[in-house]
């Protein structure tokens, strides 16, 4: 191998981009990229030449030696590589709609990642991830997959099941923006904050905070019963807790929670958003237009701040700092999907897992806490049930699966709905899902 | 001890006494009752003396040397005992038309076992189950208690958690339920079929099923993917599976799995019966009213046909069967709600779970049969996380436990909607929840 | 398939033959067998003779029609089968007096189950085993192998681990051993007498023992701690426990529990008879040749009281009572080897485990009795960590681990010591150990 | 609370006592000690004496503001002490001999941690530690008790299982010696070593070793299969593995495996020891006496380089360093005795481990690793029984439970010599029993 790290980003057309170039710029000192390959598939090409050119702009103003590459071939960019990254959307923002409306129209909530939309997004994305887990055994058998594309938890999963790739990482931000959100709450510096984090990917709870070190818990959540901070991430705020109900769950919460214990509310603010034309696909095909207007200009060479409210804050950066530690074998902590091994005891041993980990050179290791409380344990093992089922689903392709899957979400309110549901995403995401069409054609 | 079996029926003045009464006859040659004590409260007295003296009469027909006593004394009446039975209702029916209505009025099933209605009926019923187990540790410290009072899931755990009396077996009517439905669907005798169970009390699945020992389970559930078939107990008749749902399930389900997977469709019909007075409890007041005028006949000296129609059919049938296999040390399989021990590996050690077991004379074993599948082990998981934290609420009185048993139950949607059913159902049992009044009255 | 059960008996030629013959004579009535096949191998062709003739007398003078074909053609056996039983000897008893003479000669005990020996047994035992696993996969997929050839409990490890063959039992007469001679100990019948067995193969404890279904343990416990009482199978009579441990451990032991909680006492006397040439093996081997010399005997029709010294009591009456209640789906309990499941939580999931199991058609299934004692976990763990190793050692044929599972053993006391018997018994057993010896050729 | 950090060594009469203090010198920076309380017993009040007035002068040359007090007042030291070390020896260097002579005099090792000498060792400690317990709950109670004193997972182990203060860890050198030792074998510096400990105390092992980041287990293995280097603490120097075995173990041992995988050869040398009167106790005698000297000269101000001689190499300096972690919240990982949580799924999940941890504010956090080898499960699993037994056996001082205990050690070769060694212990060790003693006399 030759000197300095090869870096490769499939979806690298990715509006994100930028963000995550200016992550590799600012920890150039401990993380020397030689060389960054920027994938994407033919129907994005042209986004991937607007996001390129910009990286290529802020990397010359850095003045940093990385060779920012594009490509739309997936195995020459592979070979050799050291750090995969993955955060292209199968079907791009039109798919998202689908997921997010369809179900709507049925009355049930579409949830892009652990809901219906999520096992419609998880069935396009997990037979792409299984090839280039394929091409990475042949090409780059040593390299790191870090999967950021959603719903990294079932991804996670399918890749541990169905491969023999250990080396994968699932990453979110959800869990750096709880700790950018109590640190708010605090008033304190983020570095000074941290959390045991252990569930699943947007399932995820904080069982301690700590302030310095030291528990601060109970204020936490005493400040979290005030409705005004019961949210921390932007796109989803919602109305708060309930005061008693917080208090008696004991632990933090991430922003997707809202959608099983306030799934009332939730719907009917999505309902409208449907009627409106402002579900979050919606919404944020508009702000990704805009973006790529600005990445067009020639004059920009930094991320642009516009790119904040895109709503993946702290992902690029998250994924920058998971490599640095990974390669520098730092063994600090931080949240990403991983398998479980024990760490939590009643999500089974070989599952994927959201918790905190030492991060050193050989991977990410889980750190124990003790078992998640009694109280939320049913529900993250139904998401764990349902991203079981759905990989399967993806894997087989079997229609039998499918519905499983979709009727066991706990967003799903009946085997009939769940299959009137199923049978008309399946029909629209057709060109997608070739797993389950093929027979039908053969 | 003198001779023969002293058995205690607390809510002996219950309109199945007759049902238990006629099983205690029937296996007389095998289970020489000498006893039989039916207790009551001082505002069941009068149901008590019409069931009691109906109940003397069958015995008398039967011309069997069984003394039938009636009392409010219940110490008394535990006194030496063998076996206590326990069939009671607090708050009688009107307190189980509260627990469906209630949450109805806020357009959510009430269920009066696993759901809103359930939390309630087990807040008012553990605290006097777990009094019954004290006399008991003092005045029949070897007696078994068969409990047939509702949630039976939820009391036994609560009798496992909060008390050192490990002679307890739950029992539900739902499994024979099964069998008999299978049978009938096989065109069989019943005692051709056996079902491996395994799950929760009302959550309770057929991991397979045989007939002559032979698996039958593609076949049983090819039936019953047909909408004809789908529901084996006639008071919550539904509409059938989705065939391609209930065969990726590939496990029998019990008709209250038609609460979470057809729970659209329940919450319709049962607004329905709300609207028109008809729910389960309004029904059943009927019944029962119909029927006590049937018992006071003092010419009736059988079990009046009409008492199938309430509902419990083969309840106080599996109570005898169960006792009897106790007592002979039979070692035949039953389905009852017993510690786990590890027979369901995704549900906790020492948790209740309702699983086929071999019954012998130091009581029921489980019988291993693998894990659940994986897509129901979530759905499971989070009635069991919800029977122990309901359990919790009973034993402490505390109301912020209470609410969160509430909000983690699935058919609950919100916080906001779960906390608006706790109060007013709190006010509305108030006077059967000492644990939660006893202190704002302090 | 024609009319009537189909066994065939691997190591037909075997002493224990004519009670195996005895017990399908007696159980006739319930279990119609057909046609019994015994198969052996060239160098048993004469013994097989012998037995053979004398299975077809005893078949003669009960007036039966089963038809008993002789044969040296596995595969032409198994063809249709629908019970295997496994009764063969890699080496014969020439190898068994290796197994404990080598071993002894080092001053180790050789113990051909569970110690040096058994590792050697298992060697030459289970590529054998998993060959005709292969056949029957082939030849008769449905059929039940019941399995004695010891060592049982590492034997159906390496079936469970390295075939997808699921219808395996593991038997053994030490159980029924054990509750013959509790039921003499009380001087009460057999049919009496209940234990909970739980452990591994020669390494099993009885958790409880019941008297009519009512506890006796204490009574029992007492009674063994005369030293008088202890053992109950005449080839490894002890000279009792310790009272006050046995009473501490409070589980009934086996016999060969002796090998390690009285470990010295059982060397030295091992050590007395290898000097005097009076091991195990060479004494079976002398009562091997009277036996045969008796089977000769052409008016010879019935099993011969000899029989009964020879050490495999109960053994063939054990596997016919198991194959009756597998074929009658009778759903009593016996103790037999299967997969764990389970059933004993300190013990892994999938291991093998030798537990009391309700017999049913569909094979055993374990009975639950919570897990094994803490004092007793890891001497049981080590057996099993001993069993994994060895069966993996035999899969391979790889030195090392053949070395690492003789090291782990708990008789032996030092990796040199070890590896000076290792190298020993691999190149005695050369021509047995084909998956050793092939590579080194080759 | 004052400013600074009262530290409380209980045992500070010890001759390591030096080396801690050395330690909390070199580290004053960042664990600003105010206070160091020196306690002891009476008969320890010459030699507390000796070394308190060595420790004060080796402050005082530091130049350091702290205050070193000299107490045989337990509570007066206690009393808001933020952290508690222990480094006792109940009955001095007479008890250890006992400990390992009486069991040689029946020609079994004596092992002073995890064998019949760790077994007494045990019986005597685990009471004045849980009364030490008991004293920091009323005075002290958020100190953290770090443990030193043998047998320290036993220790470990009873104060989970018997009192409810959590912040207690459990120390040993064992580990840190191992990562010197492959430092050494590798020729680099020790903080370029990293290991994945699991296990036991005293039966830890190594399952991953790194060279900044990256695996070099395979390297190391094979140099341990070097005869050469196979020991890395110079008091139990051994042989040498056989290269095949370790090379199948596949883990990096810890120096007393050698116990266990070559107790034949351990038991030969110490039999000689025996005779001679060079057991391990017997040498650190005339150490200590030289090492008290030493201490006596008014002029010696620093750690005499001899200390290092006694076997606690480390020792101190682990200590420290674990107090500053935790005082800091460093997150940094070293290997620590600490409840298991599922940190090693094969060890009971509320038992004491010994694993690598992150060391945060709040305490140690396992590191998960993955399940140990099969391979050494067994005597894992079979050492934990015995410290479970045998902690039980001191909290309880049951005699039968005691000489369980004994039995089940797998250094202790039957019952009936078991007994024997119990018997003469009990008696040897009896005015520091009171437990198993005060009964008879009652
Ligand atoms: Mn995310
Ligand atoms: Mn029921
Ligand atoms: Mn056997
Ligand atoms: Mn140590």
């Amino acid at each position: 191998m030759t000197q300095g790290i090869k870096i490769v980003t499939i979806g690298g057309g990715s509006s994100y981009t930028p963000e995550l170039v200016e992550g590799f710029i600012k920890r150039y000192h401990e993380l020397p990229v030689r060389e960054l390959w920027l994938v994407d598939i033919e129907a994005g090409k042209e986004k991937l030449e607007i996001v390129g050119s910009l990286a290529k702009r802020m990397i010359e103003k850095a003045g940093l030696p990385i060779d920012v590459h594009l490509t739309l071939d997936r195995r020459a960019a592979l070979k050799d590589a050291d750090y995969v990254t993955t955060q292209f959307r199968v079907g791009l923002l039109d798919a998202r709609a689908k997921d997010e409306r369809i179900p709507l129209s049925h009355g049930v909530l579409g949830q892009e990642t652990n809901g219906p939309g999520g096992l419609f997004k998880g069935l396009r994305t997990i037979p792409v991830i299984l090839d280039i887990v394929k091409d990475m055994k042949e090409l780059c058998p040593d390299a790191w997959l870090i999967n950021f594309t959603n719903p990294a938890g079932m991804v996670t999963e399918a890749v541990l099941r169905y491969t023999d790739h250990k080396k994968i990482v699932g990453l979110c931000n959800v869990p750096i923006g709880i700790e950018m959100g109590v640190a708010k709450l605090l008033n304190v510096d983020h570095s000074r904050i941290r959390i045991d984090f252990a569930g699943l990917n947007h399932m995820v709870f904080g069982l301690d905070v700590y302030l310095d070190g030291v528990s601060v818990k109970d204020k936490v959540i005493n400040l979290l019963s005030n409705p005004e901070n019961s949210s921390f991430v932007k796109n989803i705020k919602g109305q708060g807790w309930e005061p008693e109900f917080i208090r008696a769950l004991n632990v933090l919460t991430c922003p997707y929670h809202m959608y099983y214990y306030k799934k009332d509310e939730m719907l009917q603010k999505e309902l409208k958003n449907f009627k409106d034309g402002t579900t979050r696909a919606e919404v944020v095909q508009k702000l990704e237009a805009e973006l790529f207007e600005l990445y067009k200009d020639p004059n920009l060479a930094i991320k642009p701040p516009q790119l904040e409210e895109r709503g993946g804050a702290y992902y690029s950066d998250a994924a920058v700092r998971l490599i640095s530690s990974i390669y520098n074998d730092k063994r600090d902590i931080q949240p990403v999907n991983t398998i479980n091994n024990g760490a939590i005891a009643s999500i089974p041993y070989k599952s994927a897992v959201e918790v905190s980990c030492v991060i050193t050179k050989e991977g990410p290791k889980p750190i124990i806490n003790g078992d998640l409380p009694v109280a939320v344990r049913g529900l993250v093992q139904q998401i764990k049930s349902f991203e079981r089922v759905a990989a399967e689903a993806a894997v087989t392709g079997n229609y039998d699966t499918a519905l499983l899957a979709m009727v066991i979400n706990p967003l799903v309110p009946s085997d009939k709905v769940g299959k009137a549901i199923l049978d008309e995403m399946l029909e629209a995401h057709k060109e997608y899902l070739p797993k389950f069409f093929q027979k039908v054609e053969a």
